[in-house]
């Protein structure tokens, strides 16, 4: 079902000097899957994380943010169970983890990271997880993105090689999730890492603009999950970074694995048929573009319009319409697909034939382009279109 | 489809002195269809009108409040053709279907209201309008309901009775919308109409009060049409209503028959299979309430699960966290699903079993109650599910 996302090939992801992977299945909701995942940290490796900024934000998300103050030294994600909604209890539990894997690794509960996806609402089974942890097994980045799937269809992993100018760096990710996708702040799973070495407070800098630019830029449905983190770890077991220029060169590298998960994640859209790039350009700021953006990709009738590939094209400007710009300049306003010009000035293109939108459409991948015509600015929101399956799967999921 | 929305029956829809109805077939997007509705107003009648904030508005919106400053002797609504996204076009074309309509009754084209649904960013095929003004034929409100139906399943209208210190008054409506749904300002196209004899100020305060507890807390899909129009007349052919307790008389009466059409327009939501009243309690403001309903209503993954009976409730808590109060403290929250409590506290209820949420939910009508705990204020929006068929409809609705 997932738009053009072939799985990862294990060939082409680069291990992290610094970061000891292993897999184990815990039967947290299903026997027989892998469902807990824990990264080990070199001493002296860096993290940084952006979080949900979900008020009903899940206990482990709570866990994480305080544990993030210290170094650290292991991250542990589960799925099959979220651990969100479930009041202290919850956090008893998510602790329970950190103190366990943390004897059993011996460093202290605090220096560990819990990360829990899956349904909400139901107490961790943690004494399951617990047991898990001394039969943990060795596994490479592929394994890992499988250990972290949950209704995901294709596993999401990237990586890339960065020349530095003290010699080369890689920067491997994974990430989840497919539904329940409105990143405000963060994104569902997201955990990049490097065997860079660079300061926190560059790190941290560096997590911001590519969470901006990749998990902050997609949409599923609109919904902006209790779970939602993104981490970068730098293990320090690499070249040094602290020129101006590789700064710029890691982050480049760190924004481009980013970007491409988080764009698996919408291509792995639940239901998802399309992947479509909303870019909006000329307009007075990127806030305002971004809510046009996101008006667009939100828009059940402008997602059932790409599910059926129908050039419904009033539906967008409908969209654009009720953006948020209190003073647009309707009149103003052209709107592209592809390279087919629909609109112009606010109506239709005397030149555009409906039939020339609809093939544009056709394809599993296109872009909508509004052109605001009231400034310089610009914004670009990745989304998929809204199927039946969207509904199948979403009403079935606990069944 | 619809959920307990019977068609109206024609001896409960009183008629309204001063309010003549024609109807007609312009074989505007289909022949043989009853298409086009106008209503004729006596000289003296007043008329109140909220419209939608959607930018791209169309140009019957900008026709109709231009024409409202003055005397209104006539509203000509069309189906098949939204006349929205046309340009200067479209506006030459709604008027040139003003003035016939005036010239064909004897009044200015500035004295007639133009109201159009349907598609967008096609132009008025107006002549056909035109052509068909001549062949209106007398008709009575529920065929007026029916006139102005698109994608709806079932006409909607209501009436009541108002007994007021002069006598007795009628109120009665007409409503149509069942996708592109949450009103912002206004909502789809509905039309209420009364005997009593108010003075302009009286009705508009009057409509707002009406408009603000009835099409201003419905959602189907989150999408603004850029069509939306609510209007009240108000033909004075009959009671006088001046003191305080009259106004309040009929604006009570006003307001049910607005709330009656309101929650139709719900209850023949786009593949409706579920009625159901989001009702946010004790929060700081009315508005941080709505915004939490709104966040539920609007939720794709907790319409689907209303669709599928499934009390996936921690969906309901997510939309509840993201539903922008920053301060809000969860572990307060309580949540209802009719009379059962499911959280307490932020996480589950120890009493609560999930049969008793699959029960209620199970209903085709229900209330999903939050309290927050935090203050006075409360606020209810109507909604239904999101089901196949919601994506059926859409998907191809223009085949």
């Amino acid at each position: 079902m997932a738009v053009n996302l072939p799985p990862p090939d294990p060939a082409s992801l680069y291990a992290v000097a610094g970061v000891e992977l292993g897999v184990a299945m815990a039967g947290i909701k299903k026997p027989g899957r892998k469902d807990l995942l824990v990264m080990r940290l070199a001493p002296g490796a860096t993290v940084a994380g952006v979080f949900t900024r979900n008020r009903f934000c899940a206990a482990p998300v709570i866990l994480a943010k305080k544990h993030l103050v210290g170094p650290v030294r292991a991250l542990v994600v589960n799925t099959g169970n979220a651990n969100a909604g479930t009041g202290r209890e919850g956090l008893r539990r998510a602790r329970a983890v950190c103190e366990a894997l943390a004897k059993s690794i011996g460093c202290k509960a605090t220096q560990v990271l819990p990360f829990s996806t899956g349904v909400i609402m139901e107490q961790l089974p943690a004494d399951r997880l617990i047991a898990a942890l001394p039969g943990l097994k060795n596994c490479d980045w592929r394994d890992a993105s499988e250990a972290i799937m949950t209704t995901d269809t294709v596993p999401k992993a990237f990586s890339v090689k960065v020349k530095l100018s003290g010699g080369v760096s890689v920067v491997t990710g994974i990430a989840k999730g497919s539904g329940m996708i409105r990143p405000d702040m963060a994104t569902m799973l997201g955990f990049v890492a490097t065997d860079a070495k660079i300061a926190p407070a560059g790190l941290k800098k560096m997590l911001k603009a590519a969470a901006d630019r990749s998990f902050n830029c997609i949409t599923v449905d609109g919904d902006t999950s209790t779970n939602d983190s993104f981490m970068l770890v730098a293990t320090g077991k690499g070249p040094s970074v602290s020129s101006k220029k590789d700064i710029s060169l890691l982050e480049e590298a760190v924004t481009v694995v980013s970007q491409r998960l988080a764009q698996a994640i919408v291509r792995d859209g639940e239901g998802a048929t399309k992947f479509v790039t909303v870019a909006v350009e000329r307009g007075r700021n990127a806030a305002e573009c971004r809510r046009i953006a996101y008006a667009i990709a939100h828009s059940p009738l402008v997602k059932t319009a790409f599910f059926a590939s129908d050039p419904n094209l009033g539906r967008i400007l409908c969209a654009i319409g009720y953006g948020g710009i209190g003073d647009l300049d309707t009149g103003k306003v052209d709107l592209y697909i592809d390279e087919v010009r629909a609109t112009r000035s606010g109506g239709r293109d005397p030149q555009y034939r409906e039939e020339q939108g609809a093939q544009a459409m056709k394809k599993p991948e296109f872009t909508v382009r509004a052109v605001l015509n009231r400034g310089k600015a610009s914004a670009t929101v990745w989304t998929c279109d809204f199927s039946y399956d969207y509904v199948k799967i979403n009403a079935e999921y606990r069944s």
